[in-house]
C-alpha cells in the first residue's frame, strides 16, 4: 500500500511540474493514506510543556513525526468532505475562502502530515519526498487562489546563467509572490532570506515579496517521550532586521514562541486560515 | 583504539574551548589515526574525470570520503615530522609560513583527513564531529600566526539579545576576520554570505571580513565507483554579487571548478599554503 501511495505521488508531482493542479488525486492520495495509518498503526501521545497534545503514530518500531491531535482529521471521509468544501470555498477575485480559520487548517494540515506519517513509517529512507509533495499541494491548491496567475518554481534573473530556485513562484503584471515551503524550517530558515535579500538587490524591493510557508517546528524526543519546539526567535529577528524582510511567516501549527509579540511586531505570523481568508488578497494587491 | 580517539578528540575541544591551542595534542592525535588506517584499512581507487587520484579506505563494509592521494600523507612519521616543521616555520610577526605551499596543504589536510577517515568508517553516526575538529584543528592552528589577537567564536552584537555564530573569529584593535570553517559546503555556502551581510549592516563595511575555510568539495559514488565534485558555481557568483563580499574562498583541495577565471575573477580563491604564505597578512593588515 505504500507502493502505491509512493506511485501516486510521483504520479501528481509530474502532473504538477507540467502545470497541472491535480486536486482530487491529492484528496484521494490523503484519505488512501489515512485509511493506512488507521487501519495499520497504533498511537501514542507524547507530554508537552504546553497544553497542546501531539500523537505518535507507529507500526513495527518505526515512528511517525509528532501529529498535532487537534488539527488532524482521523477520518477519510470526513477528511474529503473538508477537501471539497475548502475547495468550494474558494472566491478567486476576493482571494479568499469563506470557511472558518480551523477547518481551512485542519484540511490542509491533515493532507499534508497524513502523507508524512505514511512517510516516516514505511518510506523513512525517502527523507525529501513529503517536503516535495508538502510544495505540489500548496502550489496546486493557491493557484485557485490565484488562478491568472503564473507559476513557477524559480525566477529567472536578467542577464545572469542563473535562477533562484524558491519552490513556487506566482506572478502576475509585474508582481511576484515567493514562496518558500518547507515541512519544519530548522537552521535553513536562512534560505527565504538570501533569497529575498537577492530579489531585492536584482529587481528592486516592490517586485517580489516572500512568505514562508511551513507545517510546524516540532521534534520528537524519544527518550522523554515529549513533543519540542525547535525555535531559533534571535535569529528571526536578526535576519528580519538585517538581512531582508519577509512579508509572512504562515504555520500549519504555529509555534506558541513565534506567536509571542518580540516577533510578531516584526513579521506576520499566523496560521493558514489567516493567510487564505484576509491576508493574501493584500499580499498580492 | 577509534574510542580513544573519539575521548581524545573531546579533551582537544575542552582545552580549545577554554582558549588554549592543543598543538601537540593534534598532531599525536592525527598520528593515532593514521596508524590505525595503515593497520585497519584496505583501500581502492575510484574513478575521476581529471587527474586527480582518489582513494577510498575501507574496514568491513564501512568506507572513508575519498582522499586525494598527492595530498594525502600516510606515514605517521612523516606527518608529525611535517607538523613540526609547519609549526616551526611560522613567522608570526609576518604572519606567514616560510615552508613551501604544497607542504603546508598535505600537512594539514592529513592532519583533518586521517581523523575523518576513522570517523567515517568506525563512527559513522557521529557526522558532526569532523566539522568540530576542523574548526579546532584550524583555530588553534591559526592562532600562532595571530597571537595577539582573541579568538572567539561568535561575534556578540551591540543592543541585541542575539550574537552571530561563525565558527572562528580572530579579533584586534577594531579589526575582525571571521572564519566559516566547513569540511564541504554544499547548499550551507548561503550561511557565511548571510553572516557577512549581517555584519556589515550591523558594524559598517570594513569592521569584519570573512574568509571560507574548506576541505574539498568531493562526493563519493558508489554505484559507478566514481568521485565527483559538487559544485554551484552560479550560486556562488550570485551570492559574491548580491548578498555580500566573501574576501576568499580557500581549500586544501580546492574544486578545479572555482579555479576558473569565470569564479576567480570574482573572489579569492587558493589553497592553504597561499592564505598562510601570502594572503593572511593582507587580510589582517
Amino acid at each position: 500500500m505504500i507502493d502505491s501511495i509512493a506511485k501516486e505521488h510521483k504520479k501528481l508531482k509530474k502532473l504538477y511540474d507540467k502545470g497541472n493542479n491535480p486536486l482530487d488525486e491529492l484528496s484521494s492520495l490523503a484519505a488512501e493514506c489515512l485509511l493506512l495509518i488507521s487501519s495499520q498503526t497504533g498511537k501514542e501521545e507524547y507530554s508537552r510543556s504546553d497544553d497542546k497534545k501531539y500523537l505518535i503514530y507507529s507500526s513495527n518500531n518505526s515512528k511517525s513525526r509528532p501529529v498535532n491531535s487537534s488539527l488532524f482529521i482521523e477520518s477519510s471521509e470526513e477528511f474529503q468532505k473538508g477537501w471539497r468544501e475548502l475547495l468550494g470555498s474558494i472566491d478567486a477575485e476576493k482571494r479568499s475562502s469563506s470557511l472558518p480559520e480551523d477547518k481551512i487548517n485542519n484540511v490542509i494540515y491533515t493532507a499534508i502530515m497524513g502523507f508524512c506519517i505514511c512517510f516516516d513509517i514505511w518510506k523513512p529512507k525517502s527523507r525529501k519526498t513529503p517536503g516535495t509533495h508538502f510544495e505540489v499541494l500548496l502550489g496546486s491548491l493557491l493557484q485557485q487562489f490565484l488562478p491568472s496567475f503564473t507559476r513557477e518554481k524559480f525566477v529567472t534573473l536578467p542577464e545572469q546563467d542563473e535562477k533562484v530556485s524558491t519552490d513556487i513562484v506566482f506572478d502576475e503584471g509585474g508582481k511576484g509572490l515567493v514562496i518558500p515551503a518547507k515541512i519544519t524550517t530548522r537552521e535553513r530558515i536562512v534560505q527565504p532570506y538570501a533569497h529575498q535579500r537577492i530579489l531585492d538587490s536584482i529587481f528592486g524591493e516592490s517586485r517580489y515579496r516572500s512568505i514562508l510557508l511551513c507545517v510546524s517546528e516540532t521534534q520528537r524526543d524519544d527518550d522523554n517521550r515529549h513533543v519540542n519546539d525547535i525555535c531559533v526567535p534571535g535569529t528571526l529577528k536578526l535576519f528580519q532586521a538585517h538581512l531582508s524582510k519577509l512579508a509572512g511567516l504562515y504555520y500549519l501549527d504555529p509555534p506558541s514562541r513565534y506567536m509571542n509579540k518580540d516577533i510578531s511586531d516584526l513579521i506576520v505570523v499566523g496560521n493558514f486560515g489567516k493567510l487564505l481568508k484576509s491576508d493574501l488578497k493584500t499580499l498580492v494587491g
